[in-house]
């Protein structure tokens, strides 16, 4: 056990937001049967998270592999002190959730006007009419509701997002009753100094979670700036899974391993166990047919 | 072009330093002919590198990728205003540097007993019988000397490497009147906290370079609290070449084009056209035969 190396204004512990079941899977193009989602969630379980967001019940139309929401909730085995939250759309969506008994919902906002047409349909302004009753009736059957703001640093259409422009749109949601801001980015376009400039200018660090997308290597380096504005909640997933697999070298969300390795090394407690992680990434590396894009994962299932 | 986000207490200035030619070839299995080198340096300095670290007078049954750094030299495109370091491990490599009127070389040194042994086959104490008269003779001819301090951060052998000790062989290297210290991770395992911890210990940052691999994804996230620290000087490899090839997905050095994401996003200047090092490092891709493993490389190289 190497000793840690802690940094000055960093926090004691971080939560990391395990995304790998939903965000990581959805864009696979080879179909994961449920039992062997059922499986993967346990297995993240067994390594010591204790927030995995589990599925999502978007139309199967548009999220093939994430058709087996009802089935894979069945089988989940929920174990105490481990939340699972599920994306939910839209009321339909929220209506099969709490179906379900389910605690904890995400509903998913964009930052751009392009954006929220291209991915829900409606304009920056008219997204809160959707989420509206949504979050209103979940908080009324108890249930916790997070928002995703996507495109919170650039989207490929508009080039970089105003900061106040994600400010206000995030504040709305925070305002509808959200307990907690994922702050995507999306595309993967962030530098370290737009992290801290767009944290600072919300103001309510304590409310805010980073997502960040690893396309131009800069996932970690954004993770740290955030930690050191404050946030203290970090989106991850297990081997780096997600993005478009259909390039090459898929580069998709910040991968848990990464994250947990420079986490730890700086001192910082998450509860999790990083040998279980990297070998649930194996795994689900030898299952989806192609290698992690986890740098650790690459170095530490070697040999 | 994307407005800056600067972030507070970092240079304005950052000197790449690029370690490509040398570092990332030196562990390539094909070679690469001396005239494709020299096309490689002159691509490199089209796009602005001031810097270029070119070739290496080991001994050529050591790196045989660089045996012809006699050749090279003499097909070398010299502009005015950028250096090429030569990096030199004793005095029969000084005495070649010295005949080809090389202006800057480079010494490499070891932070670590075990390391020494393999790659010097000197102890930790003895390998500065081995600089002395090479620095000494170097300073003579008006030469300025570089020096690289391998195992920084850790070793295979022997886990983390002492703060102290690295900084007590970095320091004699400098009372030799090596201009400028390397630090090096060699095996990429250091946090963000570790590298500020050492750079805090050494108190002369002016003369202080991080060299990050990144072997488990951490190098630019060091990287971003080296320049917090204080460095101005980083050293790269474009494309992120270098590591060990024989792995599947080879993680080297840190990416000069990740660096340079990072970089620009901060308002940081390099004197770096972004565009013209993808453009060569997909040239060198496909001279290597596989895909770079720089992220910037990989999206801005797709269709």
């Amino acid at each position: 056990m190497r000793r840690p190396y802690p940094m000055e204004g960093l926090p004691q512990h971080v939560t990391v937001y395990e995304v790998g079941p939903r965000d990581g899977l959805q864009n696979e193009p080879a179909t994961v049967p449920a039992e062997v989602k059922a499986e993967f969630i346990s297995r993240l379980a067994d390594a010591g998270h204790k927030v995995i967001e589990a599925t999502s019940f978007v139309h199967p139309r548009w999220v093939p592999q994430l058709a087996d929401a009802d089935e894979l909730l069945g089988r989940l085995d929920r174990r105490p002190g481990v939340r699972y939250p599920v994306l939910v759309p839209n009321e339909r969506g929220l209506d099969r959730a709490l179906a379900h008994g389910v605690a904890e919902i995400a509903v998913f906002a964009s930052a751009t006007e392009t954006f929220a047409a291209k991915n829900l349909n409606r304009s920056l302004e008219s997204q809160f009419d959707m989420f509206e009753p949504v979050v209103a009736r979940a908080l009324e059957a108890g249930v916790r509701v997070r928002a995703y703001v996507s495109m919170c640093f650039g989207d490929p259409w508009e080039g970089p997002t105003p900061v106040s422009q994600v400010v206000s749109v995030g504040r709305r949601l925070l305002g509808l009753g959200c307990y907690e801001l994922s702050l995507g980015d999306t595309i993967g376009v962030a530098t370290p100094g737009h992290v801290t400039e767009l944290i600072e200018a919300f103001d309510a660090t304590d409310r805010l979670a980073v997502h960040f997308h690893d396309t131009y290597g800069q996932a970690l380096a954004n993770t740290l700036a955030a930690l050191q504005a404050g946030v203290t909640t970090v989106d991850a997933s297990t081997g780096g899974i997600g993005g478009c697999p259909y390039a090459e070298s898929a580069t998709g969300n910040l991968a848990t391993e990464d994250l947990v390795w420079m986490l730890h090394g700086l001192g910082i407690e998450t509860g999790l166990d990083l040998d279980r992680l990297v070998a649930t990434s194996t795994w689900l590396a030898g299952l989806l047919g192609r290698p992690s894009p986890s740098r650790v994962v690459q170095a530490l299932s070697k040999g």
